[in-house]
Parts: structure tokens; sequence; C-alpha cells
């Protein structure tokens, strides 16, 4: 069986979970804290970082930009809730041009948005506690940064989601995979203002009533239980 | 024609010029200041990030990843050092392991050695001047650290370079157009350690010797002159 390295509230190791459910593809998991920087792992990925995929046939995938490229090549997945498409769909659907589309969206979630709010808020609120030395209580300032982008973010999704079905266009793609990814990770970590992103918030239960969600919405961090709403799909 | 936006250190945009380049593709350059966010810009590209190419049939592409996997669908170039390969090679070559390869190695330059080097060294030494109130000198401790990271880059560059005969394998990528890009922008700002990297800069003067370099090369920041031997191939 394929194995996935990943860490639970990691968004680009949940993107890649996302895709790989989403697809029918049988994988196990294994948890990585990238901060320690162990030896095996750099062995594996010289980067350090997450997600990385081992193929049961061999090859080693590192990062999400590769992996998604390379299981894009052959995986398709069933959009259930898309009757009128019937047939399976790739995780970069249409034609050249919209699959432009698709890949600017997954670099803005997993590059920009990653970058600006959900990489910030594990290192404040996960990553720094998790540490053998445990670090300070998240920076007011940082935060306040944080949660200013994160509201540019969740707009930008909900402007996508009311002039598309889906955020890169008529059908679902790797782009929606991508940004529900982050914000399952940022909704665990009680950040997400749903009440102020009514179109952002509809998307987003459409992409938690999927059965690819289950497993993410499952993942516990000891010490950082998820607000009560997080697994609830009528929140 | 298609028209490129950019800006002439930006090395994404710079990956893109060469990539376009190598294919023989014609554009032309249109600078844009990302830091002033333009509102005609952003309407081009909501992510206010280089660079963007408007194809000249329409559709508008942004981000070094979208444009790269465009022009990959139906762009070859001809490895002109490679008479062994006579017949011109994709952007990703190889097969669906290799191309993961490429992408993983596309993936650190544009991602990882932009975050931890190239912006910031840009940051420091080249926006925070231009703007309409310059800010400080460069920060000490960032240079410091920026440094470091570099000197890890430049090794990690210099053991593919040893292990391969060019960083993703054995022909020329879209890795060594990425890799070449950060390299020509950090070597303008002076701040190559070539000597402590000799094979780095071998890999890099065969870089720097393709006929796509030129432009790149030719290109002058005003108040901030490239070291002398920047254009030098015998360097």
């Amino acid at each position: 069986m394929h194995k996935l390295w990943h860490f639970r509230l990691c968004p680009l190791s949940r993107s890649i979970r996302l895709a790989l459910s989403e697809g029918g593809v049988a994988f196990s998991l294994t948890e990585e804290r990238p901060w320690e920087w162990r030896p095996a792992f750099l062995a594996l990925n010289p980067a350090g970082e997450l997600p990385v995929l081992e193929l049961s046939e061999g090859p080693v995938l590192s990062g999400a930009y590769a992996i998604s490229e390379f299981i894009a090549e052959e995986m398709t997945f069933h959009p259930l809730e898309q009757p009128s498409h019937a047939a399976p769909l790739p995780l970069f659907p249409g034609n050249r041009e919209d699959r432009a589309e698709v890949r600017r969206l997954v670099d803005w979630f997993n590059g920009k948005m990653n970058r600006e709010v959900t990489r910030e808020l594990l290192q404040e609120k996960v990553y720094a506690r998790a540490k053998p030395i445990p670090g300070q209580t998240p920076d007011a300032d940082i935060m306040r940064a944080i949660r200013a982008n994160l509201r540019y973010h969740m707009s930008y999704i909900g402007f996508l989601a009311y002039q598309r079905r889906w955020l890169a266009g008529d059908v679902m793609s790797f782009a929606d995979l991508a940004a529900a990814a982050h914000l399952s990770t940022i909704d665990y970590l009680g950040e997400a203002p749903w009440a102020e992103h009514p179109t952002t918030k509809e998307w987003y239960a459409r992409m938690k009533s999927r059965p690819s969600m289950r497993q993410l919405l499952a993942d516990r961090v000891p010490g950082t239980p998820p607000p009560m709403h997080y697994t609830d799909l009528d929140f």
C-alpha cells in the first residue's frame, strides 16, 4: 500500500489526503513532526517538508506539487454531487486554459494562503507548543496580522464561490481540495469567522459533506481540541 | 505577441523568461513593481504577484506554476550542449517519475529557496529601497540568516550537479532554469560565494553560456549595479 508521511494539521498533507481519497486510492498514514528534522526523514525528503508519498512500487514523491501532478496523470474522481457530470473527473479538469486556472488557485491556497495564514497559524498555535522547549503563547501582533490576512482569503474564496459553481469553474478540482484543506486546519484551530463569510461557508459545507473529508475531521491533536462545530455538517 | 509582466530581478519572472526563450517563444516584457499594488495590475492578477503572462490570443496566466505547466504542454527546447539528445526536450522531460523529480526541484527553488533566500534578499536590498519612503539599510541579523540559508542552498545545488549531469537528471529541465534564475538574481546582488561552491559554479557557468541567459544578464537596476563578474562567462 502507498504510504503518506504527513502531520495531521498540515494543510498541504491534507490537500493530498483529500485528493487520494477522492480518487479511491488506498494509502496508509505515518505521522512526521517536521520541526524535529529527523535524519531518517531528511533522507527521504532533503527539504524536510510535508507531505511525502512513498509509492508501494518504489518511487518517493516529495511535496504537494510533485505529488498532485503525479497522481493527476492517472487518477480521476467521481463528483458525487454533480449528476450532470457522471464521468469521473481529473484533478485538473477542463482544457489547457481551465487547468491553468486550477493551478493558479492551487498556488493561491498552497502557496499564498499558506504563507500568509495557515503556516503562521500552525507555527503560533501548534508547532511552538509541541517543541521540547515550548515556545511562548501566541504573539498578539502576529495573531492580529494572521486574522486580517485570513479575512482577505475567506473573502476571496467567497468571491470565487459566488461567481462559479466550484472555485475554479463548473466542476470540482484540486483547487477546491486545497482550499478545503486549509480551511479545515484553520477551523480546527477555531479561527474561521464563518458568520462574516456566508458564501464561503456555504461552499465549505458542501466540501465538508464529502466522504473524503471524514478522516480529516476525525483527527485530533492532544491538548488542542477543535471547537464544537468543527465536525458538524450544519455548522 | 505574448506579453510577460515581470520585475527585472524577480527570480520567478526570470525562470519563465528563461523557459520562453529556451522554447523560442517570442514575447515582450512589461515591468511591474509588485510592491505598488496597482489596481490595474491587481485586476490582471488578484494575487498581486509576478510573473503574469498575457497570451496574444487572450488568456492571462498568473504565477510561475500555472505558466510553466501551461507552456510545458506544448513547448519544447533544444538542449544545445547535448548532441546525444538532438530531439527537442520538454520542460519536464522523462517519464512520470522523472517529471516528479523535476517538479520536486522546481518547488525547491521557486518555493523553498525563494522563501529562505531570494525573496528576503530582494526585500532587504531592492524592494525596501525602491519604495516612495525608502526603508532602512539591510538588517544585519536578517542578512546573516539569509547568507547562512544561501550556503545551504548552494551546497544542495552542488550536490545535485555532482551526482547528475543536470540538476534533475541526465537532461536539462525547468529545474535548471529555475535554479539559474534564482542564482542570477543572487549573483546580481553580489551575494553568491562562488569560491566556496566550485561544483555549483561549474554548473552555473554552463547555464550562463546559454543564449537564453543573455537578456537576463543585460538587465540593470538603477542605483544597484551588479558586481564586475556578473556577466563574465569565465567568472
